[in-house]
């Protein structure tokens, strides 16, 4: 199962973080940024290729640190096509340098078009009886709203193809209470009725680390909830962002952790991306501060959890 | 604000119909697979070439008669950015034919991430003091699970750029009440309060024809939710999926529509773009077979809801 991979990877190097790529142009230095409008002129061409470049620094600088990146498909999104190339081009990236990929795209929808999105991004696309990977991620976030019809295209791809989903649970924004906190008249939150169905869902699809392929979006900004659900669902692997810029700290995220230390894995993007801010570093610098950052996250967050893995 | 202008043209046309643009592969005609394959190779390109070929026919037969499309975005992402590319493509050339698009693609996010979502769907984004469109639809499918945080940005896009989304409320799958039926403590439905959000998301965004930029997704398939939610909705325009292929069809979704007939847009995609397989004609005819059942559904929703605008 997917998550066994990527919980290998996280003890090997005792680093329960993934990095949110999550690329703005305003990020990307200036250098970056020179030579490829000037190579492909002032259009998304040119933003793209330097959004890539920025990855790729990125990707480089954190591959030995960092066990998984999460690059968010809005921030590629917005750059059109030529951005979502970019994408498709950092994740084949990372995976080339070993790193476990989780496509940021909270998708949903239903029978065969939920297929389209399972086949998208975690599988290979039929073309003239050859089979090509469209994006290639290792993992996708998705939205449950829709239920089971939503995720069983999902699961298909996940079991088929060694892949994992993490369902959007309790969200680490602040208005994540106006439907996920709502009481149902079971007496359950709707987030609780979200998480049982998530180990629902992955109750054929355990694997040898004890979780299964379908994980759970649980932000840090609640720690209350993340202790709550990891007691409740013991074979749902979190994905857990909200850490760092948003306000959550290792303190808050060590409750998303099970007894040996494994069950979820922590995101930063801006704290990683924008360290060179924090470190009084120029932005030329991003990368070694990104892995600068990378390091000290580790190491409060293994001050926070002791030792992954037992 | 955009749906007045959606109402506009389905009033001038009496046509409340959006023409689901989802180009599986295999509903492209040999003849356009075989020259796009020729001249790109068996690859992804090919077939996004393909699929945009599949749909410039579609437009040119079905623009004089249904006022707007809807490309689903998963079976461009199943063809990876050349797809995303493919559906860049489709979105600016039915704009060019007159008609309002709908991009599927059922975003969610939270904070600046919405607002890249926002941005690359319905506005325009800046390279280098340049405001360029990456994708241009006029309304966004979107899903609200992540609460006000995650509808915020887009209103203020709809409001800025005269745009409009469809938050998913009730929807057409057979699993959709698996979450949306449950009752709150508040004896509502998690999609009577998705609803009631909906109206107040839009309270500030309500056009001259009494419909405000935030409609919702409301299912065919349901006509008791989808007469209870016109009702309780008064300024909630509707896009209804499930009418035909799904099993939904003229007396079910005239539920959907105010006494006056409007409200509403009801969806057809396989039933529009496969009609030359109900018509006895070959797959070379789809474009004119379908031309024949957008206006066969046309009349069919006519002779159930009565005209259109009074």
């Amino acid at each position: 199962m997917a998550f066994d991979r990527l919980i290998e990877k996280i003890i090997a190097m005792q680093n329960p973080t993934v990095a949110g790529l999550d690329p703005k142009l305003d990020y990307v230095p200036a250098s970056i940024k020179e030579a490829c409008f000037a190579k492909y002129g002032k259009t998304l061409d040119g933003a793209a290729a330097a959004l890539f470049e920025f990855n790729k620094a990125l990707i480089d600088a954190l591959c030995d640190v960092v066990p998984a990146i999460k690059p968010q498909a809005a921030y590629y999104e917005m750059y059109g096509w030529q951005g979502v190339k970019a994408l498709c081009d950092t994740i084949a990236y990372a995976r080339k340098k070993g790193m476990f990929v989780i496509t940021d795209g909270k998708r949903n929808d239903i029978g065969t078009t939920m297929e389209a999105y399972a086949t998208a991004h975690l599988g290979e696309t039929e073309v003239l009886g050859q089979d090509i990977e469209a994006f290639g991620a290792d993992a996708l976030t998705v939205n449950g709203y829709l239920g089971t019809d939503g995720i069983k295209p999902l699961a298909d791809i996940c079991k088929e193809k060694d892949k994992g989903i993490f369902v959007l649970v309790k969200t680490s924004n602040p208005s994540s209470g106006e439907l996920q906190d709502m009481k149902l008249e079971t007496n359950e939150s709707v987030y609780e009725h979200m998480g049982r169905m998530c180990e629902a869902w992955g109750e054929e699809l355990v694997g040898e680390s004890g979780y299964s392929a379908v994980g759970a979006v649980v932000g840090a900004t609640y720690p209350e909830q993340l202790k709550e659900m990891r007691a409740k669902l013991p074979h749902t692997f979190f994905l857990v962002p909200g850490y760092g810029a948003q306000g959550g700290g290792a303190e808050d995220v060590k409750f998303a952790f099970d007894k040996n230390g494994i069950g979820a894995i922590i995101n930063s993007s801006r704290g990683i991306m924008c360290a060179w801010k924090k470190q009084g570093l120029t932005e030329e610098d991003f990368a070694q501060a990104a892995k600068n950052e990378a390091v000290r996250m580790r190491d409060e967050l293994l001050g926070a959890i002791g030792r992954i893995g037992g």
